[in-house]
């Protein structure tokens, strides 16, 4: 397939600049240098919080897993339904500056309602969200190095850990996007291994590509890097910059990335048809502020 | 006057919140905490790091002053005439996240070149900016919660300090807007407070207040906030949000904060004739990315 090829084509060329010894060329030796990481592996059990809840918490994967043959899944006693609800899948975002903690407390009482994945907030808001949300089994999210992505590794690896010590379960980064375009791939994965060192195993990484600023060959340069520096996800776009996510880039973040890790697309989506294209094109999570609105509309099995 | 009025019944209202009992409700009392706070006093000494050279650094200022009846202006050996040209007032702008390595070399030539008043980078790029311009007489300008204001007052306190080692002596910081429009003053003067101390007498501080997010009400409230947090400048916008620098923006800025403290226009300045309708309305600095053309533009005394 020539898409494959050429995702296999740069993304090798990006390894080849970044590990000159060990490389050999392959998607394999990728998700070997991502498993010594240690932090990918445990993604899954991350993402429930070792509750065996995936059958909950990650239906797309785990009706992708069915789709593939599995007769079977275990999971935690009481089990349930494969929930085929978009909500365990929904970020239920609130990035605006100007948010009030009126709106904020109201985003967290939404997600709490109607068990959405996460809420995604600025990081002034973490604490009071952390407060809010406490044993309700959404979690906190917050952005890092957003929208811009031009703030320093040490700011940003400052700014996870407080996010974290206030209560904060998952990062969305940004990367340094002028450095991938000056073709510095090193700043670029050490600016994202530092802020999953931060992250350890308290919080899932999600890193932004924001790839409305990318060229197909940069998005897929992006992939590779995040995925080698360990993150748990690859995410489209703030919401800030000059698009959103697009089912293209979608598509193609996930042959980069492969089964590993997790795409988050974000950024303009405000519908449930768009929602549920999404995640046919490879996303297992999306971000969205009009999440209440793509949950009221009826689903493809809804009458 | 109408107009004063409003800006000194909210000012007053602000400052009462803020200090119920040191209050005598008057901008004699902002001056007064604002002398207090040790640093608005000596600004005018800061912008040309105490070179005496505020004809050439300031000619808005020496205009204005000469404007008001002064027929000396005193200054240091060689004075020189006073600059009758724009861009001692302009920070040569580039913010774009996208922005490559290149591009930055070609803004602090540019910069040195035309002896813009600073460059205005991201944090990212402060540390190769310093270098580049050492001895040139330009200033590094960067962005602190940058550009939604609504990282923590901890993790910009650490993006001044680190900014500041890394050689830039302006920060253009961002205020916290949902705080602003929540009605909780405390927060948004304590964080320009304790970005104002990171500054110390080693950095300029510039506040944001992005005026197109908030209401005239709450643009007076932002910028008499400033102004008692010992800020060494207003800033209308940040150039990503919803819209630039306007007349009446910094007309009401000026209005409000008075003489002690500059105003900063910028966001979607394009031109000399905006630019100098900018400075005309009250600013004596102007952020433009579109600097060059500017410059290249006949004033209104050149043929």
């Amino acid at each position: 397939m020539r898409d494959d090829e050429i995702i296999e084509r740069v993304a090798s060329r990006v390894l080849r600049s970044l590990e000159p010894r060990a490389h050999t060329g392959s998607h394999e030796e990728f998700a070997r240098l991502t498993r010594e990481a240690g932090r990918a592996d445990d993604a899954s059990c991350m993402w429930c919080r070792g509750r065996g809840e995936c059958h909950r918490r990650r239906p797309v994967t785990t009706r992708r897993i069915l789709d593939a043959g599995a007769c079977r899944v275990s999971a935690r006693y009481p089990a349930g339904a494969v929930e085929n609800e978009l909500a365990p899948c929904i970020d239920h975002t609130l990035l605006r500056p100007e948010a009030t903690y009126e709106q904020v407390a109201r985003l967290c009482g939404e997600a709490s309602q109607h068990q959405f994945a996460s809420v995604c907030l600025n990081p002034v808001h973490v604490a009071a969200a952390a407060e809010m949300l406490a044993g309700s089994g959404v979690a906190v999210c917050t952005v890092v190095g957003f929208p811009l992505g031009a703030t320093t590794t040490e700011v940003k690896v400052t700014e996870t850990r407080q996010a974290i010590d206030n209560g904060a379960s998952e990062i969305d980064m940004v990367i340094h996007v002028g450095a991938l375009k000056s073709g510095d791939f090193a700043s670029v994965r050490d600016d994202i291994e530092r802020v999953a060192d931060a992250c350890g195993r308290e919080a899932l990484l999600k890193v932004i590509i924001e790839a409305a600023l990318l060229t197909d060959e940069e998005k897929v340069q992006a992939c590779a890097i995040a995925k080698m520096a360990a993150a748990d996800f690859v995410k489209t776009s703030t919401g800030f910059g000059p698009g959103g996510a697009t089912i293209a880039d979608v598509a193609l973040m996930r042959r980069t990335v492969g089964e590993a890790l997790g795409v988050k697309a974000a950024g303009g989506i405000r519908d449930r048809e768009t929602a549920e294209r999404m995640i046919q094109a490879g996303a297992d999570r999306i971000g969205a502020s009009a999440s209440i609105q793509i949950l009221r509309e009826s689903g493809p099995g809804t009458p």
